[in-house]
């Protein structure tokens, strides 16, 4: 949530002129994406979304995102496309970075969804998917399955500063998930990361699904319990809303059936979900200083939505 | 640079409802502004700036600058106004802070000014100073002379971890420039901080003259001296642009004419503004961790400047 890398007026003047977009009316930076640097660009002819992508994030795989963004929008799906410049150049150089000059999308993300946006956002991911089932390139999910216990191992003995014991807790649960894993499901490009934050709505309708960088080629149906985990509880992890649960499923297969063995899959997808954000944020945890600028998100909402999902059968 | 208070989609859609300004389309946390939080809302009608106070910006004096915004746009300076709602209040109440919803002000602020857009900055200080002739509210300068003594004693000798021997120079510098301060200029409400960043432009042309959070009553034509300094020199502060500093004169007595007494008076204003923004400045370096995610800004960037308005009259 920063602006890293800041851009001049007249750099982003002589940018934009290589674009058949107007020129430059306003430009505010945005705090937006955790791993990039975002302006908010207007120009004599529309508004736009300029993301510098820093050096943490790999440039290696914009064309992947690129091209996964180009696909859904040319099947309809409302996501921002990186638009080309004169030449057809999508990808550019700009204070030292590489840059997109992306479509602004209208909508802003609710925090507390109805059941009516929950369904929407599920038709959502559900129109996602259909849009992508001929879509070839692939990308290994760099937080996948096979990543989490190196994770756990990585976090080491100081997970337990979290909670007593915790370390052993998630050692114990992470063994039973892997050993139950999936292993012949349907595999497709997915977006990985569909939080309320990233999805755009007006009243109940979806504007946008943004923020495609953790996009990769993984289960297809654990995008749908990233969801379920991300969207169903509250920020605490500690109430669940079968409401919210059931039309984020019922919204997916209004626009993509899931198999039975996806269905019955769902409930240790939904448990690695959960073992995937509870270590992530465990590892920010132990390597961010209490006393940081930035908000350490608490890795034990994870912890309770997954005793949610081994306690009941949520997808029941 | 931070967004400090997050408001949902659902509480701005309730605080919009109090306004005749349209219906929420989108809203992003902007990265502008070191004392609030700011956002950039789209509505079905228009853009706005929607302000949120943090506990650390004084909310007792938002009526003086509200109303010194009021009265310089009504003159025609091209200054953001907070909106009223339709009961007339300007200043509401949202997600536990004092909150407005202000114009959104087309522009960009440039990096390197050229001569002519230093001319129409100068023009631009120009008709404020003329639009706030009959301005009667009053604010004391809370980073008046009379507190660089204390803030450099508050700083103590730590100052000298930026510069060895830098507080006995500083201490030595301020005696000089108190001994001479002048005590019978005009004195009126003035911004006090009109850096670059806070003038947006389109081409030569002021678009907008913005973040009148430091503005108060002292000498006018110390607001001058404190933009002479920001405007005319690199950021290093290692080398002055002659012609920038002409440019600015120029361009403020197009539209507001500096008395004899004044314009002998700059240089030492100017040496004043040097230390007022030494001073904030290593304060915050000596009160900032060296790794902390905040960028410190250089202090001895206006010792420079110091040493350049005391070995030569640059407003000769």
């Amino acid at each position: 949530m920063a602006v890293y890398t800041q851009v001049s007026a007249e750099a982003l003047g002589t940018f934009l002129a290589r674009y058949d977009q107007g020129v430059l009316v306003s430009a505010k930076g945005i705090a937006e994406g955790v791993q990039n640097s975002n302006y908010l660009v207007e120009t004599t002819a529309d508004r736009f979304i300029l993301t510098l992508y820093e050096e943490w994030t790999s440039t290696d795989d914009l064309p992947f995102f690129l091209a996964m963004l180009d696909h859904l929008a040319a099947a309809g799906n409302p996501v921002p496309r990186a638009l080309p410049d004169r030449d057809g150049l999508a990808i550019q150089q700009l204070a030292g970075r590489s840059a997109c000059l992306i479509e602004f999308l209208t909508g802003v993300s609710v925090s507390h969804p109805t059941p009516a946006q929950a369904r929407a956002a599920g038709a959502a991911m559900g129109q996602l998917h259909a849009g992508l089932a001929d879509f070839a390139p692939t990308r290994a999910n760099p937080l996948g399955a096979d990543t989490w216990r190196p994770l756990l191992e990585r976090c080491g003995a100081g997970i337990d500063t979290i909670a007593p014991g915790l370390f052993a807790r998630i050692e114990a649960a992470l063994a039973r998930v892997l050993a139950q894993w999936p292993r012949d499901l349907p595999v497709a490009a997915i977006h990985t990361d569909l939080f309320p934050d990233n999805v755009l709505m007006l009243g109940d309708r979806v504007t946008g699904v943004i923020d495609f960088y953790f996009a990769c080629t993984d289960i297809r149906a654990y995008d749908l319990a990233v969801m379920h985990s991300a969207w169903a509880f509250d920020a605490t992890g500690e109430r669940y809303d079968p409401a919210i649960g059931a039309a984020l499923i019922a919204g997916y297969e209004s626009r993509f059936a899931l198999s039975e063995a996806e269905r019955a899959a769902l409930p240790i997808l939904a448990q690695g979900a959960c073992l995937r954000f509870l270590l992530t944020r465990a590892w920010d945890w132990v390597n961010t200083p209490a006393d940081a600028l930035v908000t350490r998100k608490d890795p034990l909402a994870y912890w309770r939505r997954l005793e949610a999902y081994l306690k009941d059968d949520l997808f029941a």
